[in-house]
């Protein structure tokens, strides 16, 4: 005969509601409760079963989480750190990348709404904002903020690309090139562009912005468009890279060039993960505080989930790393 | 009142049966009947309800993924393959890492086991052979092989190694280390240490293996290791890393101790992930075919859901990749 929950109830010395309260993780339990129930679970091999579970709660403990590239050292870090976050917590996760194609982020969405997931985290997307408010399951956004819509994590950008514009300049540089921004959209990389501008024109330094694409943006590779940027602007002694990966592919093309990073051209990128470590030099960047936005994004789904109110915006402060590349 | 798949059907001028071909994704449906169904169902707004879909079928459209580190450049290269492929196939994702805990990824699997997913594929993992295969679900291994258990998929981690040996040596190497395995568990690094010193053996060349411990696999993190051989062994003149992320940090203790790479060390990494190719010099390393392996792994653990036969071994071939630091 099947273990039932009020074997472990018995086994554990417990009552039945206790028991149900540690599996669903609902309101507080003591350590020494909750071993009790796991103990008693394990000797008489008592599983729970989730589909039941999850049937007669009406959602999952699943949250899907969406970004536009799984390999991107940022997105990858992202993950990391809400995975470990969510497994904490006790939630399972669904990863999908849209490959930043509107039309695939919306199917995404769609399946989510359609299926047994409690909530939806979602990187800077390409979906409008008038579309993602009408789908009818939890979402929050990361890195992009949509007015009136869901809530949003975002880091400082604006500040990072004061403080990139800032070090370039303390430590001499006088012609500058921004790299990485979109402009078709509106990305993160363009609120950290207008950031950079405005201290370059307060300081009455000479910079110019190279737009990317979102063809480099999605194959990482961004090798030409740098070596076109250091032979049409042979002058430029400073370089803002919108990511550490950019940054990384700047230090070899200098080096393809015969340019000494930091002593004829310093680079500078953005969001601080493994790879700006990880180069020779080490790269110097703005650091995003990357495990606290997973955090408070989590938290926030979870808020959304069950009904709580949730700030629309929430801006989490940056600050420079400096290393060998200024 | 709710549309329904009979007016679906009707709208599309199609069988019942048709349709739920479609949306059950079973057997040849061409591509033009494809397009109406989801042309009459977009027209009347039909929603297929997953949780209804689960339940007739007993079982989701959802493979788990268990990796022990999701943000280490291998591993988030895996993923994102297998993501891309499992999307292709309309298969959702649920990622989820086991730091490398024995008892997390025990958890884990009994997590699967109880719930709604179909199949699972996990890496390299800690879990004993014989609990792994008591587990009542479908599991497919990658980079493990388990003796009369579940299907595998490996690269040729022997010729890994050999070919490393010899390229160090053909370019001229006579004091090489290895650096990386861990010994403690049977590690994929671990026959690829066979294979290197057994080439080095032949050839007469001196070569020692200094091990590697767990923590410096979970954190990342080889500088104070690679530091220490390079001054505990100040003749050694090539490096076989077994990851790139252990090169890369090599070819940052060597720029620290003034050694010139390749001039005075070689260094040679493993896997071909994104990292080989963001250092100055780009990194000399043995290719995995990730790509590969993830679309094996994958129409494998299908091929186990759906109750067909998987060959248990599965060898995928490794090359060199000469770069700059050989």
């Amino acid at each position: 005969m099947a273990t039932t929950l009020k074997d472990v109830a018995k086994e554990a010395g417990l009552a039945v509601e206790t028991v149900s309260r540690v599996l669903n993780n609902r309101g507080y339990i003591s350590e020494k409760t909750r071993k009790k129930v796991y103990d008693s679970m394990e000797k008489l091999g008592y599983k729970p079963n989730m589909v039941a579970r999850t049937l007669s709660k009406g959602r999952s403990d699943a949250i899907a989480v969406i970004v536009p590239n799984m390999v991107h050292p940022y997105f990858s870090q992202m993950l990391g750190e809400i995975e470990s976050y969510a497994s904490e917590k006790q939630f399972q996760l669904y990863v999908s990348s849209s490959s930043g194609d509107p039309q695939k982020e919306k199917n995404l969405l769609e399946l989510c709404e359609n299926s047994l997931v409690a909530g939806v985290l979602i990187f800077s997307n390409q979906v409008k904002p008038e579309t993602l408010k009408r789908f009818d399951l939890p979402i929050i956004t990361i890195e992009r903020f949509i007015e009136g819509g869901t809530g949003c994590v975002l880091c400082d950008n604006y500040k990072g690309g004061q403080l990139a514009a800032e070090e370039l300049i303390n430590k001499g540089c006088r012609n500058l090139i921004m790299l990485g921004s979109v402009r078709l959209r509106k990305m993160p990389a363009d609120i950290r562009e207008d950031g950079f501008m405005d201290v370059c024109r307060k300081k009455g330094v000479n910079a110019r912005v190279l737009n990317s694409n979102p063809e480099e943006f999605k194959d990482m590779e961004y090798h030409e468009s740098i070596l076109k940027a250091l032979t049409d602007f042979p002058e430029t002694d400073g370089i803002f890279c919108s990511s550490d990966l950019i940054a990384a592919q700047a230090l070899q093309v200098a080096a393809k060039l015969g340019r000494r990073v930091p002593e004829d051209l310093k680079i500078i990128g953005f969001d601080d993960t493994a790879i700006s470590r990880l180069t020779t030099p080490q790269i110097t960047t703005i650091h995003q505080p990357i495990s606290e936005m997973a955090k408070l994004a989590f938290d926030m789904i979870i808020d959304a989930i069950e009904k709580r109110e949730v700030q629309e915006r929430n801006v989490l402060d940056v600050r420079l790393v400096a290393r060998g590349t200024t």
